[in-house]
């Protein structure tokens, strides 16, 4: 029987600040190059009165992931809290008018917390440094989480970004049980080394008790277990999860599954803004294993979609990204 | 005596929702192609949900004026109104982010109308469409023109499309009184075919009285003067205003003075969003009457900030626009 989505994903619902700047701002405001690290409103309102001119973008790592699915005509919803407050409109909006369907009800007005935002910080060499104040967005419960729509999902998304939130352990558990018990597969993105610090022990419990699929970079592959070698990490993962894909920035992505090991090659880019090419790689390998395509396949669309996303700023794609894959020959 | 400021701006403050899409959209949704329409909230609404994702960019066409003098170190200073809201913060970041100063406090958040926004459409063609919901920026009056500030402008430069605003005529009144006394000097641009339509007799009656500087593309000098003969209106605005500057797309620019007439060529550019072009010129000319340059010099730099702008997305400059003039060889 054909489900109603393809992917659901769950995520920290967020709208992107993105401002140009050098490294000695990075310095100066105490902000690791190409992490994220969370800020509390204070300090967002002081970051943001420092940084210069910016633009607004709806972003959040697994809305960009199920925006990209979107963008190629896969069937997908979105899970995230935003308020009813304007940055709120424009995200839900965003993600609608990409054809995702999203229904998680926003807080009320008189909640405490706005809608999260991220700022994102691009420096010349493209790389991105984000300050994310997640606002109403930290508080995505169990009970945001529709049991009926895990269950008609295929492919269950998680970003890793959301074990920070108090509630997420339980949401996600709520998330997860339903889906399976549907027969739906269970996917996770790492996020974050720094994230992965704050939470190794639940990343390592899911990773080991409840995936079909691990996406990571080689810094979070190595955080996670430990290691400078990334070869045994990999390893490992793959002894753990059946499918795992580790991107490794201009080296490509390793893909391990069912006893085999493929590099897929990056396509070479122009980096202007490094926001969203994990986001975009992980919507081109879902879209492609949701669409008969073998993992290595899944891989070079995923590459595909990564080095669209990184040709501008903003962390949605603005290209057609089918025909791209038409383009490369992967379609 | 040195004034504080080169430039005070008044115009409407705006956040430019920037979208691409195609001609058939424009037609199934009523909007006239390269034009400015005013549209209420309800409107506004049904618009941005019928839009696809889309890129928030602080805009408002004095303010990308102001923001563009500020970007090239000139003193500045812009007067618009926004709300106490999220978008209003935006606004009010991205000019005090870019030198300007800009001081007229927010409306409070109990203000019925929103800060204000405009949808920008734009076509394959680069051409951008407009359907503004002015919101709070509307109602700028008179109480929020500070004299003082006024007198300590060189020049005062006056947005045409602020003459839709209920209390705009007497708000310019006061802020023209307020500069002339003091020996400033004062520019109007045309903004608009339609709000010239609209206004036409205000308008005409500004330019005869009140101005040193007059700023309009083609269509606009041939609607204020009702004459497919554009010799004969610039012919005529000559005789009324002492230094006119026409732009006439990639014709170049227009500009009479002293008995004068020059033709600046335009700079060949790749249109990727015409959105802010003629802001941009108008920053650049400014920029250049208040550093010592003449005007025909002046129109030149107004061609090449123009350039830069309309070949990204948004209407505010994002490359240095100093080291562009370098490269021209203008400074």
């Amino acid at each position: 029987m054909t489900k109603k989505y393809q992917v659901v994903g769950i995520g920290n619902a967020l709208v992107d600040v993105l401002c140009h700047t050098d490294d000695a701002f990075l310095t100066e405001n105490g902000i690791g190059k190409g992490t994220m690290q969370l800020i509390d409103r204070n300090r967002a309102v002081d970051l943001y009165g420092r940084m210069g001119p910016s633009v607004e973008v709806s972003g959040g790592s697994a809305a960009n992931t199920i925006a990209g699915i979107a963008a190629l005509g896969g069937r997908t919803a979105y899970v995230g809290k935003v308020k009813d407050d304007q940055l709120g409109a424009i995200f839900a909006h965003d993600l609608r008018a990409q054809g995702a369907d999203y229904a998680v009800p926003p807080a009320p007005q008189d909640a405490g917390a706005e809608t999260g935002r991220c700022m994102v910080l691009v420096t010349p060499d493209g790389e991105r440094s984000m300050s994310t104040y997640l606002g109403v967005s930290e508080h995505l419960g169990p009970e945001d989480i529709d049991a009926t729509m895990m269950a008609e999902a295929e492919w269950l998304y998680l970003e890793g970004y959301r074990f920070d939130g108090p509630e997420s352990h339980a949401a996600f558990e709520r998330a997860i049980a339903s889906c399976r018990s549907a027969g739906g597969k269970v996917a996770l993105t790492l996020s974050d080394p720094f994230c992965i610090q704050r939470h190794r022990d639940a990343f390592r419990r899911m990773i080991v008790d409840d995936l079909d699929l691990l996406f990571c970079n080689r810094a979070e592959m190595l955080e996670i277990y430990g290691t400078p070698d990334l070869d045994a990490a990999l390893g490992q993962a793959a002894r753990e999860v059946e499918t795992v894909v580790c991107t490794d920035s201009e080296n490509g992505a390793h893909v391990l599954a069912g006893g085999e090991r493929w590099l897929a090659p990056a396509v070479p880019t122009q980096i202007v803004d490094a926001t969203g090419a994990g986001d975009l790689f992980a919507a081109g390998f879902l879209w492609g294993v949701t669409h008969g395509h073998g993992p290595m396949t899944a891989a070079e669309m995923g590459n595909v979609a990564a080095s669209e996303v990184i040709g501008h700023i903003g962390a949605r794609p603005e290209a057609d990204l089918m025909q791209l894959y038409r383009t490369h020959g992967l379609v």
